[in-house]
């Protein structure tokens, strides 16, 4: 968990402005849930690993017998902090679903908690940007997320973003061809998960090593090895066939071809999506179409999401269709060149000990009427530095005021820098 | 705890971005910090009444025995909710120091948690907005508070805000005037802090129900009762003096009216402040001017705040001069007219089920290069409904999509209202 300077402050606040906006514009709607939910819903079976990594509540009042009776941690809680976006999503639909639209696009950018170990790059407390949306069932759904998503990222100054598409449907039809058997598809996805950081030999040695299928284990390595596998074309049916095991489903790849020339339409080409036939997404609940946003410049996926139809129906009793998208805010605020504001000037007003208070609040007053920002600040007696500290912290000019100054127009504003 | 709807949430973010930018503007810079604290630090007897509200954050990993061996339920927990932005601030500037301002102007927009009991009005996750000003010990500080906090409250359109003014140490100089011990003071000041809901009988009462010096409660009943005691004049030295017992210190009555004059200085007045004799301000911490915002439209004040000058000095062990200014902001965005963004349009495109979806999203995007909000929207089979609730929802003109529509050129926008 991370103190934010002023600075950096600045620039997650103006990071996020960019998002809500751009997000807003393409159509979606923000809303809020508080940080702590149900202690029962948090272990409902649907957060996978981040469940174990909740930070519990201690319920209110509890007395020592009450204490004493405790056979495990989690009987003395009944609330925690959400470790993700998508379940309070989820009940938030489940119980306000009568106020909002048929097909609901929601936008929600909040922190998180999980109780990560200590490591680089790992937070205890990180901020979530998602949207979700929700009673769509087709393609259009998964389109518009990826358009939005694209055009927040152009936002950002981040150019020659990616993104990887696959489709669950497809994972378990590769998978079936190369003879597993269904039992088998949730352990072993999570095995080929991990192909980026293990590569072939590993994920084909960990799959060895427990007792899954060996002759679909030897047809996956030299699936792995086909020239054409991995020589990712131009997206659009040829890339997709070619990447597969003969005969998908027609269906799911007519699906995805018709994704990439609607996303095509809206950005003047495809040439920002990819097929990744092993792209796999953590999650136990994606039913459909997943995708992940990678950058040169990142050695990791910058955000993600996809397809996760039967979840929401957990907490309504009927079907409802949904899909969404997470940007890693953390990941990504760090790869922003900072934004300027080059609208305002900030001004610091140093004044001398003896200027009375009531005049300098009369000019800082003057200075703000002009629509810049002005702070007072004390002169110091070497003056060097201090101006050198104003700049570092972003003021544009300042002005030296003495017992003398009557008026703002009395001020000689100078740059800093 | 409650869940924000998308219309909520907006005029939420509208409101925040208003206050944001008028504390910036003043000079003042926003931080951020985690929203757990460790407990110890939640418990160390800073936070009053609002400790015992803490939510309390079960430790990791907890065995049964380590259960069974806990005496109360504090040794359980680790960390905690925080429950006011003063104490996290404290803490985050005794950490920081070095690479703040030597006066740190500080801004915290955030949400603190209470496990308050449900009633109306009274909100277990709840948004406060401080400032504080950390380093400076004179009152050119609360000059800038109550400045910064007038604009603020001028620029969300609440015209006729008054603060009240006191200082802790001329209570204190009244209640010994009066004749009280000064072992009693904590205790009579919190009496008195209820004179608002239960009048100057109520006050007596409960001084004489308990065991405190009866001549004092009669003088300070008589006190009451003078005609000029709740007299308000036009703020400066008469009104001051008029209000309290004879011989009040004569230093903190100048400080008083200087701060007067500055913010009238600033504002083109004084009629905004009030000195108010019984003010108290429910935290012991406070050592100086304590200020309280009121408005005629709300019945309860809307923030308030004032000097505490040992406070931070108990996590930094040397003394360092602070004050500051915190605003309800849950009463706030009550009161707010809704604050209407009129830059930009917000389009439906209302368009046939069987129109290609990559020519709909072509279109968005059409409509969005323009600078718009635009959405895509299934057109209902009864359509006067559907665009009544997009009225509502604040889109501000639509256009049917039919598969015959070509280009954004041939559609034809209509507003809704």
């Amino acid at each position: 968990m991370r103190d934010f300077l002023p600075a950096e402050k600045k620039r997650r606040e103006r990071v996020l402005g960019v998002i809500r906006e751009r997000y807003q514009a393409h159509g979606f709607d923000e809303i809020e849930t508080p940080v702590m939910e149900d202690s029962e819903r948090l272990h409902a079976g649907l957060g996978g690993d981040n469940e174990k990594l909740a930070f519990g509540v201690l319920k209110r009042g509890l007395t020592h017998e009450e204490i004493l009776a405790a056979e495990e941690p989690l009987d003395l809680v009944d609330l925690g902090l959400r470790f993700d976006l998508t379940v309070p999503l989820a009940r938030f639909y489940a119980s306000h679903r009568a106020e909002l639209p048929t097909v609901f696009r929601a936008i929600q950018m909040a922190p998180v908690w999980r109780a990560e170990r200590p490591q680089k790059g790992r937070f205890r407390q990180f901020v979530q940007c998602d949207i979700d949306i929700i009673g769509e069932p087709g393609i259009q759904a998964e389109a518009e997320l990826l358009v939005a998503t694209l055009a927040t990222v152009d936002a950002l100054g981040l150019a020659d973003a990616t993104i990887r598409i696959n489709d669950r449907r497809l994972l378990t039809g590769m998978l079936a061809a190369l003879g597993f058997e269904e039992y088998e598809y949730d352990s072993v996805l999570i095995t080929i998960d991990k192909l980026d950081k293990v590569g072939i030999d590993g994920v084909a040695a960990e799959l060895r090593s427990r007792e899954v299928t060996p002759d679909a284990v030897a047809a996956l390595e030299e699936f792995f090895l086909r020239p054409q596998t991995l020589e990712w074309l131009p997206f659009g049916e040829a890339a997709i066939r070619k990447a597969l095991p003969p005969d998908p489903d027609p269906e799911v790849v007519s699906e995805l071809v018709a994704l990439g020339e609607a996303v095509g339409a809206a950005r003047g080409g495809t040439e920002v999506l990819v097929f990744d036939p092993f792209l796999v997404r953590g999650m136990g609940y994606y039913t459909g179409p997943i995708f992940e946003l990678v950058h040169p410049s990142a050695p990791y996926s910058l955000g993600g999401g996809g397809r996760y139809d039967g979840m929401i129906g957990r907490f309504l009793g009927s079907e409802v269709p949904a899909t969404g998208f997470s940007l890693g805010f953390e990941r990504l605020v760090d790869l922003v060149e900072p934004l300027v504001d080059e609208t305002t000037a900030s001004v610091a007003l140093v004044h001398d000990a003896e200027v009375p208070l009531a005049r300098l609040l009369g000019l800082q007053a003057e200075v703000l009427a002009g629509g810049n920002r002005a702070r007072l600040v004390r002169r110091a007696k070497n003056t060097k530095p201090q101006l050198e500290g104003l700049a570092v912290e972003g003021f544009t000019s300042f002005a030296f005021v003495t017992s003398e100054t009557t008026d703002a127009d009395s001020l000689e504003f100078r740059p800093l820098d």
